[in-house]
């Protein structure tokens, strides 16, 4: 009998007799695997917490008590147990399940979690305002070890015990967060591990001593003391958790559910913050993904029986991906100059500087799930000479917005911020699209921002960083791939603020865009048979005037096209540089809307949101 | 003989003997007391860290070596050693010294600081940095309590290791931020220091076994395992610090300078990175600033021998200060609405909640410098019903930029977000005026922006976001004083998005303008004669389209006015209208200009950058 099939939600869960537990677990790991290999996800980390997620739907009253998931990465096991088992086939596709748990998709989900090391924060705010309503309902916050780097996090620790709570913190410590874990936490956490025998030994150390005659009624006096002193010592400083007075407990094996229960029984009615540690494999009972987690974050299709990643088979070459574009150039140019180093937080793989890492260990640094750190690191590094490019997912660059303009721009560092998914990222959906980078660095003083329109382009705005640029220097691009196959031409500079004119108009139309999304508008202007000229703008900042100047006097009307949200972005910059040189065309504004654009494939969402061929053909009609 | 006089830069100071020394220490106070006494700055921080000011410039060899102040208020002492003594005089005045240090101003200082918890990830970068280019320099890292509770403190810190460095981190112990220090972090520290004690036991552990004949040779082999284990308990566990593989010195105590200069120089050529714990009083020696080191932590004028402030003694009743507004409001309707829950990061002084907090001190929480735990702190506080007014000065809550987009926004939870020291803040300078707010929030969907033009504008907009509002909803206001002394109006709702006709015009030019620069434009329009239409905005977003299009339609010339950024505010947001709607104004936007702006009195500053009454009349004529 099939055991998952009988569950809809946690309180059929519930009524499973233990011993049914790890039958549960296999079906609902083979479920993820069977369902994941035809719709891609987030395969590795889902895998990694099935019996957690089993074992604290057994223990805790969901939706009731709360489960906050810290990067629904993990959450696909929760998903499937709380009333969405047949919808998660359509995970992360147009119109289906979310990427990550959102409360307005379920009442089992508690919170937005796309960005890491927000859990302990939220559940804290959870667990105190259980406390001020007098609910006794449970909050539980499940984090992985690789987004406890993150300052939020520690940020949430430090507060825990500040506050009456009952919270209960979940560590899931897999050594890795989507690359290896990086930093003292990681090691400290290993030791905490590699400890445990320490730990044991604190229990059976009175023992120990009264086996050896030291702990006698004759000596009790003295040896109390001493006891009481180790003890404190212990209690004190037992671990950094402990330090920070939230009650310690493990670890544990995080793939023993039938423990995993007895475990979350015993310390579910304890009072006060707590923390439980589990050690759990990332990509459990999938041997391909135990071996290589980091492909198999994200594997796309593959053969479930064979473990073979399935690829497009395309005879024609294709072009490069834009990450492999900044890895490779990247590498070329540090070969060159000595002063470049390379910093990610986290993401060495996802933006390809593992290519300069694999030949330039040190130079280049992956300083753990730490955006703003990664940035003001890079800003010592520049204050001494060297010139780093730091590079960062756009929307997880918002977490860097203050260091951005207070370490870097107000002492004008050459910094090179390479921003990569930039624009609409496709089936991670709203906390992960890149709308806004555009909108919220162009109000910083001083700050170069430029999007390259294509992979040519982004070398050479790498290699104008290096060479020509001064101060912080932004470059944006998207995920995917580009549109050049052949992209290895010579690394050349441009000038800094200069666009390129892609097309003269006769009419009285013309186009301004910045990045890839130009490409899309040169064929729409192509396909449309109208005689509109285009501008590649290149640098949102400083803005091209000379192009400005001459599309105020030759055309009546100004299209705009960016692939960031249309308040506060180029077509502001443009109507604002109107203004101010007393032109008033007509401009019309295209790009991202102002609300938060859900998830489905890039082409699909492009297209909804009004910033495909079509739409472009139509605005320029 | 006086010492102090005898000293331009450091190079002098290390010609003294080292018990020369208290003597330098007792004048360096006295001359900070004695300027800031009538030159208003931070004072206590200053006092607390004389003899580490001394002993670090006696011992390392600056500038080469490198000092890294976490926040620039405790380097007075700093800039009056390196060079700067008699200019102190001007600290913080126009064209005078700067607030923070600033390699613009000398080489001695090595980064921007005016926000804290950022020397560690900068301190990192450099000294890494120096190994790359084979240097011997040192670098040292100096960094409070309080600045230890930010995650980006602890993103350093578990970075630390990871890379080859010889750095040092000074923990300027004083169990003080700027309030108290809050959090477990605050209380950890606490701990090592009382359990010195323990500390100690580790070396007299093995004497003490002995002593007891449990240590013999007979007993030698099982007792070393024991022993052994004890010890690795110890050293891997012995605290945080050394969990994360930094290697730990103290507690000492902070204000033996003698002492002091001993311990660093056998610390300096330590390889790796390392850590010495001091504990200092803030307000050291100077009576009134031990005795409450929260007022003296930026007093004002003061007579030196008596400590008494001196307060402008004005028979007139003064406006409040916005932050009074805001606290007493607060707390009024805190009263009569139990959701209501205050939140602040580490400013319970700064921004009035303390009003509140005295009276409900469990509805109030101070979470330490931790800007982006805060907004997601009150994010889940939010989620479970609680209406949470979470206080954050402009300039910080930069910090707090992707809490407010992902664990805010996203999930539009009600959570109001009270922005103090918005606009132009004064002598602090660019690091903390609030002039970025405006342009970086109006680009995230479903975000209202209010910012209120005085007072009872304050308390309407408080009373409308917790009463009509739905969603996040940002209030924004300025430091110090506003315009009405009789300022307790009932509390009344406005409608969201509307805002007020201040003045009808019979002429050509209208103004519209958002917050209190709407009291500088309406004086300005009074006092230019002219026929000039006045529009209170109130809310940036959403924006009032009836006005809008009223003046689209009335007047040929649009004067927008507000203090931020012009780059992406208000001004844009019109124009952005205008275009989208079919209206060609001429639009002439007002406010701050696209570069940092420097320090001085507020008058001053509006003056230099063109938005003071005089300007906005020469706008309007």
């Amino acid at each position: 009998m099939n055991l998952l099939e009988t569950i809809q939600y946690p309180a059929d869960l519930r009524r499973l007799s233990t011993d049914q537990l790890p039958q549960l677990c296999e079906e609902l790991r083979s479920y993820i695997i069977r369902t994941l290999a035809d719709n891609p996800g987030h395969l590795a980390s889902s895998l990694g917490v099935v019996e957690l997620t089993v074992a604290l739907h057994y223990v805790f009253d969901t939706p009731e008590d709360r489960i906050v998931w810290d990067v629904g990465h993990q959450a696909y096991g929760h998903k499937i147990l709380t009333g969405r088992r047949e919808q998660f086939k359509t995970n992360r596709r147009l119109h289906g399940l979310k990427p990550f748990p959102s409360p307005e998709e379920s009442e089992y989900d508690t919170c937005t979690c796309g960005h890491a090391s927000n859990s302990i924060s939220i559940a804290l705010g959870m667990a105190v305002a259980a406390q001020k309503q007098g609910s006794k309902r449970h909050v539980v916050a499940v984090i992985g070890d690789g987004s406890m780097t993150g300052g939020l996090a520690f940020e949430g620790l430090n507060n825990v015990s500040g506050t009456e709570n009952d919270m209960l913190i979940i560590l899931n410590d897999n050594d890795m967060s989507i690359d290896r874990s990086v930093g003292g936490m990681g090691e400290y956490l290993h030791k905490l591990h590699t400890s445990s025998a320490y730990n044991k030994l604190r229990y059976s150390a009175s023992k120990t001593l009264y086996r050896w005659g030291v702990l006698n009624d004759d000596r009790k006096g003295r040896v109390l003391r001493f006891n009481n002193a180790i003890k404190s010592l212990l209690t004190n400083q037992r671990n950094m958790f402990e330090g920070l007075n939230i009650r310690y407990f493990g670890p544990e094996d995080g793939h023993n559910v039938v423990e995993l229960v007895k475990t979350l029984q015993r310390i579910k009615e304890m009072r006060g913050p707590k923390m439980l540690h589990l050690h759990t494999i990332k990509g459990k009972g999938f041997q391909p993904a135990e071996r290589d987690a980091t492909i198999w974050h994200a594997p796309g299709k593959f053969d479930p029986a064979t473990g073979e990643r399935i690829k497009n088979e395309n005879s024609e070459p294709q072009p490069p991906r834009f990450q492999d574009v900044f890895g490779e150039t990247l590498l070329e140019m540090a070969r060159q100059d000595e002063r470049i180093v390379g910093v990610t937080p986290a993401m060495p793989t996802g933006c390809s500087l593992c290519i300069m890492m694999k030949e330039m260990p040190e130079r280049t640094f992956d300083v753990g799930i730490a955006e703003g750190h990664a940035v003001t690191f890079s800003a010592g590094m520049a204050r001494e000479g060297l010139l780093p490019f730091c590079n960062i997912y756009s929307s997880f660059s918002q977490r860097a917005y203050d260091n951005i303009i207070h370490d870097v721009a107000i002492s004008r560092l050459h910094v090179v911020l390479c921003l990569d998914r930039a624009g609409l990222v496709g089936e991670d959906g709203p906390t992960h699209h890149g709308a806004f980078d555009l909108a919220f660095l162009r109000p910083i003083p001083g700050l170069t921002i430029a999007s390259p329109m294509d992979e040519r382009e982004l070398r050479r705005l790498m290699f104008t960083a290096a060479q020509t640029g001064q101060g912080p220097f932004v470059i944006r691009y998207p995920r995917g791939r580009g549109v050049v196959a052949d992209w290895r031409c010579p690394l050349e500079t441009v000038e800094i603020g200069k666009g390129r004119k892609l097309r003269d108009g006769g009419g009285e139309t013309c186009v301004l865009s910045i990045g890839p999304v130009g490409n899309v508008a040169a064929e729409a202007i192509e396909e449309s048979g109208r005689d509109v000229a285009h501008y590649d703008m290149r640098f949102l900042k400083p803005l091209d005037e000379d192009i400005l100047e001459e599309v105020a006097r030759r055309y009546r009307r100004i299209v705009t096209i960016e692939d960031g949200v249309v308040t506060g972005g180029l077509g502001s910059a443009v109507l604002e540089w109107m203004a101010a040189h007393g032109y008033r065309p007509e401009v019309v504004r295209m790009g991202l809307p102002d609300k938060f654009v859900e998830h489905g494939t890039p082409a699909e969402l492009y297209h909804i949101v009004g910033l495909d061929k079509e739409a472009i053909i139509k605005a320029i009609s």
